[in-house]
């Protein structure tokens, strides 16, 4: 079959599980999901012998050892993920909530009323333990999905994939409501942004070319983010001792991850006394560190920054440092360089802090606290299927609510447009 | 200046006039839309005088009686876009209010706040007065706008443009929030979609091909609909005369526009009885017949239906009948040729409203009420700037509101993730 014919094929199968799956209540969904969890518990051995083959294809293409790492599925992972799907399944289901209802002066009664988005088309990178969590969300807001991973991870997510769809099965929902792409051609990703008609959003997750390669190209709406480009700003009005615990929680408890600091913006009112305390203890955790000339003459020896190293994301022990010389200057900067991700000032002035709340456009800004809270778990939202910094839909980390959206119904007794 | 140059300069410009925009309270914005409404019938004379040049052009180019009179500023539609104005000043403003806050288990304090999108793209066909609307929906929920309209209205939207800009100063308002693109080269189009950093929504309003167009090719997200092919159901437990009611409502009451009726469905159980006076008052109406074999049988001398006319969207008095043998047989159809954007149930039966209400996949879905009521005027929203039909963002129409998103702020006393 070709690749167009297999999309299409799938993608009208989502559809199909679609519409059984938006009239579902919580409890069947709930009982695939814990059904799920108990086979992969049951069948891990089967899964180990799976990953085997792709770790065993990995090692001869000279993977490094991180990108290894990440492909594994031990036991431990296999149980994490087990403990994933119960997780969901305790969460509260987002369909069917009424989010407003309200009288028309003609008595027209008008509410809003949250429904799944559809089907989801989830592009992905490495780590198959994504395929059994992208899954569970999308199944338990009542979303069909189409699992596309990389092919590094073919064999780890086709036999995720078989077992996740032999739940649904047995828990009487339609199979298809989760489908792992078998092929690793890169043209499906052509072809899966293009079906419109069937496929009602794309979330791509992974490199920053993959994202924009999407995005370019895709006629189904899109959510995604590129990168983040997180800044802490420690304002004259800081107190320094909580300003280093923030800003060495934010830059090094993970610096791999979207949203670790990457610029440091330090007021010149403190930087006398904050910056030389602050990039020892950097510098004692491994972390390089790139000075504005301000920067370099207050901590003599630090390495200057250029002109890429302000928008860069550096995803690593690297941190770009700047003395500004007012909020204005921070929020100039942040202007200019932000990628809308996350954005933390620390202050103990009101006023500062509410013009840092009001004035950043970005998705989480944070007073007083690690800008490593952007994470939808974190936030209170549950569990996330990704960050989107698009302002359209879901500004910032997607829960189970984020999958969903709102239909209008209008309840009449027979009315008429005059 | 070449296109690229000028759009992109457009677009910076919008960007740092959104940037004022967003920290704008409501007083402001609400003045400068009163100052706009009184600009406009000030300068009454001077508007004619430069829509006269473009109806000349239409004259001379052969345009039809409709798409002139749709053209045509006259003292009537100046007074009423000046009315709009007012009214769009006169509804909430829905920038900055808080949609939810909560505490985490570590003290931390989350919430949502409504922001400004930022900047939106506007592209849009013929009628000048859609600038003035969409100007002031774009205004009063704080984002900046470039607004793309016909060539056929160049000279009618820039003089409607520099009011509206004029006023913007003259209020202490950055002018660049609104900007009327100055030339009529099509590929302003092209360039306007692939502006991604500038401009964070597109929204097309106008033909099918140029939405289509513009959803293949943006790397902007888009907010959109294609076309209604909207439907009415009247089910075997259906109130016969209010379903002719709202029946002809539907499709007589202003057959050009998306939430007209396209379809009618009709319960074989009253076939019999409903059919023959329906389509005899719709004939008499001036109403077309497209009918399936059964509307055919049931009464003679109706044309047939081919297949081309369960899909299509007539805009016209046109309308395609088909009779079905249950609510099941009803949804399917539905299902197959809906385009997602209203569709109506006539019944007294409550299990089967309730079906209708939850299984329909529409952005509105009434009982017992004409289609003619999506709007978002007539549900509550106040104004509308179009209607989605895409999943994302908002699901049906689109009013204030919709023209906004949520941040996320956190306010915090030193936490870090640990």
């Amino acid at each position: 079959m070709s690749i167009e014919n297999l999309m299409a094929a799938m993608a009208g199968d989502a559809r199909t599980a679609s519409r059984s799956l938006r009239r579902l209540g919580s409890a069947p969904k709930d009982a695939a999901l814990e059904l799920m969890a108990k086979r992969l518990m049951e069948r891990m051995d089967n899964i180990a012998r799976e990953n085997e083959k792709d770790l065993e294809k990995a090692a001869g293409s000279g993977l490094s050892g991180a990108m290894i790492d990440r492909l594994t599925l031990d036991a431990a992972t296999i149980r994490q993920m087990a403990e994933g799907l119960k997780e969901v399944a305790a969460l509260p289901d987002p369909v069917g909530a009424v989010t407003g209802m309200w009288k028309r002066p003609n008595g027209l009664q008008v509410g809003r009323v949250r429904i799944p988005l559809g089907v989801i088309g989830f592009i992905y990178e490495s780590r198959p333990n994504v395929t059994v969590d992208a899954a569970a969300l999308c199944l338990k807001s009542g979303n069909a999905v189409i699992l596309k991973g990389g092919s590094e991870a073919i064999h780890s997510n086709m036999i995720l994939g078989d077992i996740l769809s032999e739940s649904l099965r047995d828990s009487g929902i339609p199979e298809k409501a989760v489908q792992v792409v078998p092929v690793t051609d890169r043209e499906v990703v052509n072809v899966l942004i293009s079906l419109e008609d069937h496929i009602d959003i794309i979330i791509p997750r992974g490199g920053e070319g993959l994202i924009r390669f999407v995005t370019a190209h895709s006629r189904v709406p899109v959510l995604k983010h590129y990168k983040g480009v997180c800044h802490v700003y420690v304002d004259r009005f800081a107190d320094l001792d909580m300003a280093e615990e923030i800003c060495f929680n934010a830059k090094v408890q993970r610096p791999g991850v979207c949203n670790a600091m990457e610029t440091l913006l330090v007021h010149e009112a403190v930087s006398r006394e904050f910056l030389p305390r602050m990039l020892e203890r950097f510098r004692k955790a491994g972390v390089e560190i790139r000075g504005c000339p301000m920067t370099m003459e207050r901590v003599p020896g630090t390495a200057p920054a250029s002109d890429e190293d302000w928008p860069a994301e550096f995803l690593d022990l690297i941190l770009a440092v700047k003395v500004v010389s007012s909020l204005d200057d921070a929020l100039d900067h942040i202007e200019t360089y932000s990628s809308s991700h996350t954005e933390a000032i620390v202050t103990s002035d009101y006023a500062r802090s509410r013009r840092f709340l009001e004035e950043v456009d970005s998705s989480v800004v944070l007073v007083n606290a690690s800008t490593r809270f952007n994470d939808g778990n974190q936030l209170g939202l549950g569990a996330e299927i990704g960050i989107n910094t698009s302002k359209l839909h879901a500004f910032g980390p997607m829960g189970l609510e984020e999958l969903t959206t709102t239909k209008f119904i209008v309840l009449g007794q027979g009315q008429v447009r005059t």
